[in-house]
């Protein structure tokens, strides 16, 4: 059965913690807006089309298209792809712990988001330039630090084998690496000052990172670049040196 | 077994959706932090002590304590409590469908918050009024439409029987209800304006007030009263008539 990803075609996301999932278990896996015709894929338009559609439409992307089901909120949809590739506990418990990680992260990135948006996501960044400039330094500062350093304790306190479980990485750890890496592009100078205090998180990543299947799609066009397009965005003047 | 909620003891904030769930159900529980030491109770400074104990530490308030788990993040602990309760459907499809439902009730709260915080949580209200004031337009005036308007097309769509599922009431359901009476305290004005054309979800409203478990709880003294202390906060300024 082959997946279908619905997500914004030109930028990572939301829809990048799905995508390291999929490629890290090398599910087969068709990303709707980015393909051609040939692969099954209709572009930014049938995005749009689609998500108004059917008995669960779901109230953004991403959402995932396994055979007639449509899963839409990321977590969800991790929290069902999670069991089906090994990127989850066994054990109801231990779903349930991941699940709780993985909303953390969705409330961190969420975050991320206000910074250069406080005032309003559809006006631009260019019209809440000085308001971000406020939210920034909280963020910056203080939010960070507090959501990472909880992973830090996290790591810190599970059973031996340096993923947030212990011995088995989970779909989690691979959403952290990518929490990691958005903040590294967009807070550079509050990232080098933070992560002398956060070692198991920085292994985390970087095993994240030398996965076989994740190594190999970072290299590859399927990894949209960060830019300010997305999520995490690099203004220099919401990191000051 | 009776179940410990551990909370802010002076709001309703997103403690009250697990509190919905559990009053509904009739399940046992003690409000930590609310209950004298009789009870079982500790206090808003045990609420933190305890915060931070344990391998599986919540990242906030609120968390559920069942037996020996920790269970934090509101619509994990749901996830938790749902099927333990009758309160989410049997099949999984089911289960991830009211997940994702509540996870966009989630988005929804966590939006209706930053719309009196918008430059950071740090800082109180009113040093923030101007960039409250900018982000209450849009909220007020897309936001809430775009959130109600979807879960009136849920609804529409939802097979026969009233509920966003259709003939068995959820924990959504419970939310869903909890959202439209935080909005109708701190936008009473917009949500006037809203609510003709939301006439599925008024009814979803109504039938989880006329519960028998919930109107009870409703008149008790365990119903918080709504205030500018919690996530729904009535400034008239952010809510012109």
């Amino acid at each position: 059965m082959t997946y279908q990803l619905h997500y914004w075609p030109t930028i990572q996301g939301r829809g990048e913690f799905v995508r390291l999932a999929l490629e890290d278990a090398a599910a087969a896996y068709v990303d709707v807006a980015r393909g051609d015709k040939d692969d099954g894929g209709g572009g930014e338009r049938a995005l749009m089309a689609d998500l108004a559609k059917g008995d669960h439409p779901p109230f953004a992307p991403p959402y995932l298209v396994d055979g007639d089901r449509v899963i839409g909120q990321t977590a969800n949809i991790l929290l069902h792809l999670g069991p089906r590739h090994g990127l989850a506990p066994r054990d109801e418990s231990g779903r349930l712990w991941v699940n709780q990680m993985q909303l953390t992260l969705a409330d961190l990135v969420a975050e991320a988001h206000d910074v250069h948006h406080p005032v309003g996501m559809g006006l631009y960044y260019e019209d809440q330039k000085d308001e971000a400039a406020r939210r920034a330094k909280e963020f910056r500062t203080q939010r960070i630090k507090k959501y990472l350093g909880w992973f830090e304790t996290v790591l810190e306190r599970a059973p031996k084998g340096g993923w947030l479980t212990g011995q088995h990485v989970t779909y989690a750890d691979l959403s952290l690496f990518q929490a990691v890496e958005g903040l590294r592009y967009a807070f550079p100078h509050a990232m080098k000052r933070l992560e002398p205090k956060l070692d198991r998180v920085i292994a985390v990543r970087d095993a994240v990172a030398q996965r076989p299947n994740v190594k190999a799609y970072l290299a590859s066009e399927r990894r949209i670049p960060f830019s300010t397009e997305g999520i995490f965005r690099a203004y220099p003047e919401l990191d000051p040196g």
